[in-house]
């Protein structure tokens, strides 16, 4: 607590040794006690709080005086342990997907692709006219930019079927990059101590939001033709939760798509949970054999959430996506947003639309889906022929991900640490897990730099494989 | 839950349906019973929610029919008020600081400076330089671009004294505005339930973030000389807490600047505490009659908590700010930003970087801090002439802004609406009290568009006030 006599004697002293030369004498504590008329000990306690700060120092016999030399101290924060406890819900600092690599190295973790997969002319002239408008100075709505609210709802809308309402502009909320999204989704409307319903494996960042919410995960078993409807059934009656987040199409890191009919069938039963479903369409411009439609244009009755992002299609620095929600989910969510964000920058607001109605976006997630399908096969084909135990379980019909489920007793650490060393990056898939891992697995990316390296980088990865079962 | 027989009727039957022409008869219950192998209730359950759903319709003793007409349907979201439950914690969906109003107003409401205020060559020179470089493409590390850390440890560390550590470029973590940092100090620090004390009145930006975090909150009366010391003292005594919010600097909305004296005292009482300070520098660069020395160069013990905006002072569309920390603390900020966004947009940051190093930078605060002066002083003198009712507590130094305490008895919510129909924006002062206003007053933002109406502003204002008190 504040203890008047001695913090402020701490203060006033402070301010007098400043001003002084180093080895100034301070006045004797007796002179001090009578200057600020305080009590003997709390002088002493004010002396001893500046010379632990290194402020002065006393001669025993001589007296205390301004230190000649402020040596810099080497930093203890252990008070803070004290003062923050033990975290709620530890969160790692930097997820290893997000890590910089050396550019030498054959890079298969990472979850962005490469800059030569950007729309890099679209992308310099639209931040260019951006630099040149209104939005470079002004601040947008809340909600987003009107025409890129639009944009996003008529993109959606697109896919509705007759009888259904399409959503309104005003149903979405522009984020600065998904993640945002998903953490507002999760700690508005489930919050803390709350039963989650989510895949499993299932995107890390989602996991990662999860966990900052502090919810409780409910794992329901995702393979290659969605969840498991009984499981996801039964999660909902057992749990009591309201809400099941999903990637629906090409899911990080499986790369199932949910087949139309598997997609009904599982509104129907979060409908008849009166819960929501998160569809999460992160790779919504990344189909290489499908296009994606998504669930949430079969719903106008507030059940689906709909999350699509621009960033990874579009660029890393125009981070930007949007939340499609009916009803008071959309408010709370717009509210959390608010208080988190106050509004998105309108400059790469206005980028991303200038980009994405440019007549060279279409052309460009052509070529873009064409280039995914040849790295694609050609890692696919790599591994068959360079690491054949590295079991494919499928081949995705969209998204930047291959998952492999490695030989039972693999140690993916330890060849996660052999990859590297021999200039392999890959994913540990224990990250994808919201419980304990299935399997030992890895995610391998197909979008990153080099493509011409990946049978190298199959090679490689094969033979620490063969090491690691020795 | 998930009733196998007959949400997996549903969606069997709604795809059928989708590919039927309207008017299409459907098989009679008994042919879909044997067909789906389930019993009548079950069919009939099904068919029930179809017909909700407004996709067929059952004319009897005739059949059951694809409906003709799909007609849209009123949207009902009541289902999700069972689903989400009572909020929380309330938050505001748009705050009235943030409201867009029309050109020919007398806009005194918003926080941020006019477009004219900005240093608008600067900034289309540093996007366009930015729109051509590498950071349009690239992603940059989670707690920021290298340069743009060592640019904000390096304007705290020219305030640092001798003897004490300046902050390293690793203490810094980039912000995508200053409300997120608030909003990941208060919940990855505080947490829900717990105490925060907090000045009494203060920015309303940290109540929205304090509110989303679920803290309680702790208000400490703060005058014209900032916090008092001895109240501060009592409730971090009473309550355990361990956090300090306060604006040291052109306090928002109050104005009020901490002596040099005033900030050590509070650091001590807060150190003494074992507690942290969050020093929010908002105004940083809008001194008028002073320049801030912040409290956080003073301290290399991890106590204070440092958060700087270059938002209102570089431009809206450019939204960086940045949280400087120490200690596990940053390592927790840092966590939380994490997971809430990944990382901040390299190009927002490039281009922030850019205007802060250019010579006409130096330049441009200072004819800003001019201009800030010559509105100030505009406002105040028309403020004395026209609305002398309106008593103004100080002068503030710097910031944006001044607060005005009017007459006992005025029903602020009546004046707002009066001026408002008279084309004048004021802000209420209850948004700035942690609890229950002190009085009546009002926030007048001198920074909005036309400085050449504030005489016109104060006289309706004027106006006004005299109607109220009738």
């Amino acid at each position: 607590m504040y203890n008047d006599s001695s913090s402020r004697i701490v203060a006033r002293l402070k301010e007098r040794i400043a001003a002084s030369a180093p080895g100034s004498r301070l006045p004797a504590t007796r002179a001090l006690v009578a200057e600020f008329q305080a009590s003997p000990v709390t002088v002493q306690k004010a002396l001893q709080t500046l010379t632990t700060q290194g402020l002065i120092e006393s001669r025993p016999g001589v007296g205390t005086f301004v230190r000649a030399v402020r040596t810099v101290r080497p930093a203890d924060y252990g008070w803070q342990s004290a003062a923050l406890g033990s975290p709620r819900a530890p969160l790692p600092a930097v997820s290893s997907m997000m890590r910089t690599v050396s550019n030498d190295a054959i890079a298969f973790h990472s979850g962005y692709p490469d800059a030569e997969l950007l729309p890099e002319r679209l992308i310099r002239a639209a931040l260019t006219r951006a630099a040149r408008g209104d939005a470079a100075l002004s601040r947008p709505p809340v909600a987003g930019l009107p025409d890129l609210q639009s944009w996003f709802a008529r993109e959606l809308g697109a896919a509705t079927p007759t009888g259904i309402n399409p959503p309104d502009p005003s149903d979405v909320i522009v984020l600065p990059g998904s993640q945002s999204g998903l953490s507002s989704i999760i700690s508005a409307l489930v919050g803390s101590g709350q039963p989650l319903l989510i895949e499993s494996p299932t995107y890390w960042g989602a996991l990662l939001a999860a966990r900052q919410a502090g919810v409780r995960l409910i794992p329901i078993p995702s393979g290659p033709e969605g969840p498991d409807l009984m499981a996801l059934a039964r999660a909902f009656a057992e749990s009591g939760a309201r809400m099941f987040y999903a990637q629906p199409h090409y899911a990080n890191p499986t790369g199932s798509q949910w087949s139309a009919q598997r997609g009904e069938e599982v509104l129907e039963v979060v409908r008849a949970n009166g819960a929501f479903l998160v569809e999460d369409d992160w790779a919504h411009d990344f189909g290489i054999n499908t296009t994606p439609v998504p669930i949430a244009a079969r719903d106008d009755s507030g059940h689906v959430i709909y999350l699509r992002s621009l960033t990874k299609s579009i660029s890393p620095a125009i981070r930007i996506a949007a939340v499609i929600a009916r009803g008071p989910a959309r408010e709370r969510i717009l509210a959390d947003r608010g208080a988190e964000s106050m509004y998105v920058s309108g400059l790469l607001q206005a980028a991303a639309l200038d980009v994405v109605t440019q007549p060279g976006w279409q052309t460009h997630v052509r070529s873009l889906r064409h280039q995914l399908r040849s790295r694609r096969d050609l890692l696919v084909s790599s591994l068959q022929e360079h690491a054949p135990e590295a079991h494919l379980e499928q081949i995705p019909k969209g998204g930047l991900n291959l998952w492999l489920r490695l030989p039972d007793g693999t140690d993916v650490e330890r060849l996660s640490q052999d990859c590297e060393r021999a200039g392999v990056i890959i994913a540990d898939g224990t990250e994808w897990f919201p419980a304990e891992p299935a399997g030992p697995y890895i995610r391998l990316n197909y979008s990153g730099p080099n493509p011409g390296a990946f049978p190298e980088g199959a090679r490689i990865l094969g033979q620490a494989l063969r090491m690691n079962r020795h």
